[in-house]
């Protein structure tokens, strides 16, 4: 079977149609760019994911990084899909002319990204989070530290990673203990150790950066005590060149279910000496920082879910199209030839559930990824600060919907494989492995239900909800005049309604009782993705109408069968996915409590 | 942490209270038997799946089987789980002592299999696929084939497989193309290729019987011209000693995503001069005899889904109990220790989910082997036909059920260890990967479903479903009496009536449009399941809460805080998930056809 990523016709349509990602051509960011430059970047980065990444999903599966005890070996594919990445510039697409970047829009860089993350997530990551780091750099760090760390980062010299996480803190980034103590030289020396770091050590790049988060000595308790530094794996001299070994050692490999490309190490700071570091911006400002970046990164999971989601769908209607088996219910002659496994209604029914998730989920994240263009580049202030409200109000949703929905998606995938899809002769199990992490990191469901509950729905007075809510009383109104989906409207009002009476009362709980309020967060969370993901898809159907509406017969036959598909996806979604939030605004509004009143000796 | 698989304390309540297996030493089959030599099985079979089985599960996954071309080699560790097995006369255990078995009842076997499916599902295969051929030679071989063949099985000198699929065709076993040529001295010669043959080649046992699914030349297409043999790996001569290899050949091995220290193979017969088969039973009679092992076999997968799910929970809580992590929302203080994460309220979600998954999935399966055990052993020929009935209407749930809310359950268990559950370091990945085989062997949802809405609910007039219903109704009775629980009730009788609205207009549809009508099969199947699983958790609430009525202060207050638990366990599934059918009743009730309606080419 074909190599499948994501489907081009869709991107064009999340672009172009449903984005007015055109219209970007106008700001004066994007003034030397063309319609033709956006798409030869993302063909050129479709190319990339396909050659050099597509190339060695199964073989890195099978083959992970390998741990010596002094180094850390890959397979070269990963070598060469490192220096693929970083001399097409994707490390720094998105910067600046000025400082070496081809001053892209974030949207298109996404999409680049995208294609990538779909070939193979696991390699995927040397250059995301490589990425990351070197844009917490570009914004806070000082020109010194631009200049001996960021421009390697930028060209694939120097990788990067973010070295956050530590044995006994998971999600509760205060509590991290790494310590830093100053010199008199400036510089700090960092105590601890870390864990789960992505690609925290390899030999891709003659460098690494590890942006840790630690607590200065002397420091307050909680989130405002901890700063973030920039510990090179190797010193680099004031001239740029490699100096000695910084006291960073790899400690071991951790061994993940999926993504096994990508190295997942424990890493101990400071052993010998104190690991030199360097404080990036101002003390006690390292978690500002990273939550700065923390919805970019989180965007990141969500379209790198959509992608995993995507290519699973496209490979489970592949199969599903040429797999002969069985007959229809109402044909009981065993003389007929098998039909084609799509025929059957239920497995049409796993088709369009990935369909709705992969399609819906990618739809969403890349709207997000034009507000945070939008709340940079947008003409008027107003402009950039609603769309930066937005984002972050969504971004919970950004990075929750696609992560639980793109492992149920990649789950159906394997179903309609049937036995194929449980052995790893064929990539859906796979998929469904490297699926798996994406509702853990960058903050886990429960995480995100207590953010959005228990902080972005009454930020600022609620106003970020109600900007939400205009929006999709927006497309609410543009689809009640299109009587091909008016049928959609009244069950996504009736869902707002619901959202709104639920979350009142949800928010007086909160101010009685926040641990009980705060209870069933994460059912909140879910119903408000179902919600939101009913309203992309209604969007995305408006257009798909008004397309159809001036359709013509000799027009392409393809287009017709893409809008109608859109059609009925949203259709699926509307109809039958939508619903299930009415259970769970039930449930919220009385609070159901059987979770919060259960206690530990009764399991 | 240690290694944890099932709560004996649970295994007790289901034997003994929940079930009356107590009483079934009042049949004359058990007569030599009492309570003591029950729990002296379980336990023996308990130390057996810590001893041999447990102790290679990660080590299992790591070091699959190998095929060299020639020969096939396990990990030592399987070798002696299989010679433990055998020599405690597992393989054996239900037949009757004048087979040379223990005569033990069903319920009490499958209580021993699920404490070793627990432990290893991968290995714990070699066992149970054997023990599934003998009892279809058991059942159907002649006095000969059972000297030659079942006695080596029961004692583990010989393996067996059940090799039923081919390339061309998964879930349709009518299709098959294997074809069998009689011979002058009466053995057949078959030729075909099988795939997906679980422990289809190995050297666990002197010997391996393949059950396999043939089409005797001339034979009528479709299901009643399928014939079943009996094909050894070595030929066996008369007098019981092992003769020349038979033309059997290993095509090469599977690799499995979980359950990896089984083998899955894909197998030539006949290649050269025709594998000899011998006929098992009577000509074209294949399929009913594989089908009447079916439910047992069904029950298995069920039983196994549930150990899966069962021993992800223990996990998860264990670790929830022993992982300090954040605050309580209302505590703000950084100073603060942190609180174990069985504190927050969604991990107890998490693990209520969880424990109202495995512990409902086991306890349905448990009752469905007492069923089983009613239907051959109960006193009256009514009361083994009621449970006969009973047990067949409900396979298919007792199959997909546990399947389904097993692969949850164990993404559950992920999610609450977090960065823990994604590595391997960690059992919950294995578990799940190892879980999701369930739902895709021994028929998928959709096929059940097909089973369930197409013809289970009208068999008989309905008269099965209403045996169903009659025993809910019992249970509804009596929980209505009791006040710490009778708010439960309402809203199971309220989902029965829908059950009633909806099956009757779906039989509607199908009498008119087959296809139409069993569209949405899947879904009824999910909706019928949470209403089984309600009624379980009722049952087992009235116990408990009985139970509890009595409790005095001198009592364990282990015992009370069981009995609590269950009763928590019931209000969680019965308020938070039974609820979940009301949106499939209705969407049942329009046959909501968006699925149905798809076209392929509109994807």
């Amino acid at each position: 079977m074909n190599i499948v990523t994501l489907n081009q016709r869709d991107i064009d349509f999340l672009l172009y149609e449903f984005l007015d990602t055109e219209s970007l051509l106008k700001r004066k960011r994007y003034a030397e760019h063309s319609k033709e430059t956006f798409d030869a970047t993302i063909a050129g980065a479709k190319k990339i994911a396909e050659t050099y990444y597509a190339n060695h999903y199964q073989k890195g599966d099978g083959n992970e990084p390998k741990f010596d005890g002094k180094s850390v070996t890959l397979i070269p594919e990963i070598q060469d899909a490192w220096n693929a990445t970083a001399d097409f510039g994707l490390l720094s697409a998105s910067y600046d002319f000025d400082e070496g970047g081809v001053q892209l829009p974030e949207v298109i860089c996404k999409v680049c990204g995208t294609y990538i993350q779909a070939a193979n997530s696991g390699s995927s990551g040397y250059y995301f989070v490589t990425a990351a780091a070197s844009s917490v750099i570009r914004a806070f760090g000082s020109e010194q530290q631009k200049a001996l760390f960021l421009h390697p980062m930028m060209d694939g010299r120097c990788a990067g990673t973010m070295a956050l996480t530590e044995p006994d803190q998971g999600s509760t980034l205060s509590d991290i203990k790494t310590s830093a103590v100053l010199q008199a030289d400036q510089s700090y020396r960092i105590r601890g150790q870390k864990i789960y770091i992505s690609n925290g050590d390899h030999t891709l790049s003659e460098n690494i950066v590890h942006l840790v988060l630690a607590r200065i000595d002397g420091a307050p308790k909680g989130t405002r005590g901890i700063s973030l530094f920039i510990v090179p794996k190797f010193l680099v001299n004031t001239d740029g060149t490699i100096g000695e070994a910084n006291d960073v050692v790899l400690a071991g490999l951790l061994h993940k279910m999926g993504n096994r490309s990508a190295t997942s190490t424990v890493l101990n700071f400071g052993e010998k000496n104190g690991a030199v570091g360097y404080l990036l911006g101002k003390p006690h400002q390292g978690l500002r920082y990273m939550f700065q970046m923390m919805n970019d990164l989180r965007i990141g999971v969500g379209l790198g879910a959509s992608a995993i989601a995507y290519r699973g769908y496209l490979h489970a209607l592949e199969y599903a199209r040429e797999r002969p088996q069985g007959r229809l219910p109402s044909n009981k002659d065993p003389m007929s030839p098998q039909v084609k496994i799509i025929e059957h209604a239920d497995v049409r029914r796993m088709l369009l559930m990935q369909k709705s998730y992969a399609e819906g989920s990618l739809a969403l994240c890349l709207y997000a990824a034009s507000l945070a263009e939008d709340s940079k580049t947008a003409s008027s202030v107003i402009e950039r600060n609603q769309a930066s409200a937005l984002l972050d109000f969504l971004t919970p949703l950004v990075k929750t919907f696609p992560s639980k929905y793109g492992c149920i998606s990649n789950d159906l995938a394997i179903q309609v494989l049937g036995g194929s899809g449980y052995i790893r002769e064929y990539p859906a199990e796979q998929l469904y492995r490297d699926q798996r992490l994406n509702p853990i990191h960058e903050g886990t469901e429960g995480i995100h239900g207590l953010d959005l509950l228990g902080r972005k729905v009454s930020f600022n007075n609620g106003e970020s909800y109600e900007l939400f809510i205009s929006q999709v009383e927006q497309t609410l109104a543009d689809a009640a005049d299109i009587s091909q989906i008016s049928h959609l409207v009244p069950s996504i009002r009736e869902a707002i309604n619901r959202t709104h009476r639920v979350t009142e009362s949800l928010l007086f709980t909160i101010k009685e009782d926040p641990d009980l309020g705060l209870a069933n967060a994460t059912i909140y969370l879910d119903m408000f993705g179902q919600v939101v993901i009913s309203w992309i898809w209604l969007k995305q159907a408006v257009i798909a109408a008004r397309k159809l509406s001036t359709y013509r017969s000799e027009n392409s036959v393809n287009e017709y069968n893409f809008y109608q598909g859109k059609i009925y996806a949203a259709q699926y979604f509307i109809n039958r996915e939508l619903p299930q939030t009415i259970q769970k605004a039930e449930l919220l509004g009385v609070n159901e409590s059987t979770c919060y009143e259960m206690c530990d000796e009764y399991f």
